[in-house]
């Protein structure tokens, strides 16, 4: 991550998420060390480092933008310590350490989720404070457009239920659209809309944020096929087990990688036009510099997996 | 509850509470009934109803009442889903129907809990919108305080963990206090302070809510060891299987009486002070004749166990 994010910023926003739920020593224990656990493994902040780099580029002071940033990322791990649950993924290796809840139980790890989450609706008000009456009741209604019914948390529900879907709705890309594009929105146009970007600027983002949540969920089905659990922390070779939607078990790693690879150009093109308008937002450049070589790093992971296999 | 609430505002607030989160028909179908479920059981909406008043008293328009009442029940809602799931209560009925993860199992249940907390939030919002921005900031920090790791949540975790706890922490109501109080604490407080309360005002509301709140806590008790389901509408008999605290086991049934009975007394002494402060709020004492009913009839109830054990 050095080669495209400031490491400074990326470690002020380490510090916030780690001290950014303070909770007193009177804390249940199994409470108490569920949150120590997930406050320790911050993961690699992307998505919070989007939304505190926008919110600067728009203006915003350097703490709100950090509220900001620390509550998008303390949504985003609640839901991976909700989706991990054994009657979710079932999963027993998250950000490279044990899940939560193998830890210290499934109620732990849901109360510690909702901790995470109160915890962030408290810290979005702090980044809201200062805008416009009109431009808080917009924030406001995407922030529940993004996480909730209509959102997340359908996405999630569709990835859990994929075989029980109609047949036009069996689909990685739209299932992805909730479950992974989301959280990338609220981190690309929320900073955006509180600053008071036109409607044309969050547009883009929204179109930019689509190509991008759509790469990464291709680059996390590619690593659930080709990667070892060592290289991702995760639980690798869930998707084929639990039939959830995966879209190279889809439709083959050639054709997912040339999905990817235009996916990223589409948000290129997007990006290209976005900064000429707002040139502030030029720095976005580094994450489509990131994907690409995220996109290197999978063609070697396949191309070694190819070169076992025929030379066993 | 005729007897103590206004019939119309009741069935205006069921019928906000029923429509107030709209979901499209695309929804995922377990995550749809589940939310379909919750929605159609809203209980018996006396902490809506408190909020709802207590907001009228202090000015708010009908609009932002009743916004704040439904977020306030959707909390409570989420937080009953959650309890009833196998690895909290593990409970089988709740508002006279089974629980909403024994129709649409356990990952859609958390779903349609978070969906809830989500349009809670959406819904304060709407309710914070034309208070000024010193009153929003201490609003929404007593949000937190109240559903966040520091209340609910935490009370969540020690009636779980009870027998667990060190000590001095092993007592009912220290553990209804996080539980069961931080949420009509929620209620009376939070409209009061976006209506511009005195802080005399909001103390004498914290004080009231707590002596209620754990009024509150001892009936469940006592009706837990005495009531039928069928008088409930929840699985009973529970606490001792599961070694959560209560009150009556602890202290037996005419010591939990008479403690009940003082801790309405001391309410309408606050209440009765507050009252003459501001006149708008003697409506409360509504609250105060429907906790005198409900120890009359659960009185009755444990005279009749006697009688039948007696018999026998």
């Amino acid at each position: 991550m050095p080669n495209v994010f400031s490491v400074k910023t990326l470690l002020e926003l380490r510090a916030a998420f780690k001290s950014g739920l303070d909770f007193g020593a009177e804390t249940e224990a199994h409470l108490g060390g569920a949150l120590r656990q997930a406050l320790d493994q911050p993961g690699n902040l992307v998505r919070g480092w989007l939304a505190y780099e926008v919110a600067c580029a728009y203006g915003l002071s350097v703490a709100r933008a950090k509220h900001m940033a620390v509550a998008i990322e303390y949504f985003h791990t609640a839901s991976l310590i909700f989706d991990d649950l054994p009657f979710m993924d079932d999963a027993t290796e998250r950000r490279g350490g044990r899940c939560v809840h193998q830890t210290y139980g499934e109620a732990a790890a849901v109360l510690a989720g909702l901790g995470l989450v109160n915890r962030a609706y408290s810290l979005l008000w702090r980044g809201f404070a200062e805008a416009s009456g009109d431009r808080r009741a917009l924030a406001g209604d995407y922030v529940e457009g993004c996480l909730g019914v209509g959102g997340l948390l359908n996405g999630q529900s569709e990835d859990l239920h994929y075989g029980s879907l109609p047949q036009p709705r069996q689909s990685p890309e739209r299932v992805a659209t909730g479950k992974t594009v989301s959280l990338i929105r609220l981190s690309l146009v929320l900073p955006a809309l509180l600053g008071g970007a036109s409607s044309g600027e969050v547009r883009a983002l929204e179109r930019l944020a689509t190509f991008w949540g759509l790469s990464y969920q291709i680059l996390d089905d590619l690593k659930d096929v080709f990667s070892e659990p060592e290289q991702t922390g995760k639980t690798a070779g869930r998707d084929r087990s639990l039939n959830r939607p995966n879209l190279t078990l889809e439709i083959g790693p050639s054709r997912a990688l040339r999905r990817l690879e235009r996916l990223i150009d589409l948000g290129d093109r997007v990006l290209a036009r976005l900064a000429a308008q707002a040139p502030a937002l030029t720095f976005l450049e580094a994450l489509s510099r990131r994907l690409r070589d995220e996109l290197t790093g999978i063609n070697v992971a396949i191309l070694s997996t190819a070169l076992s296999c025929s030379s066993n």
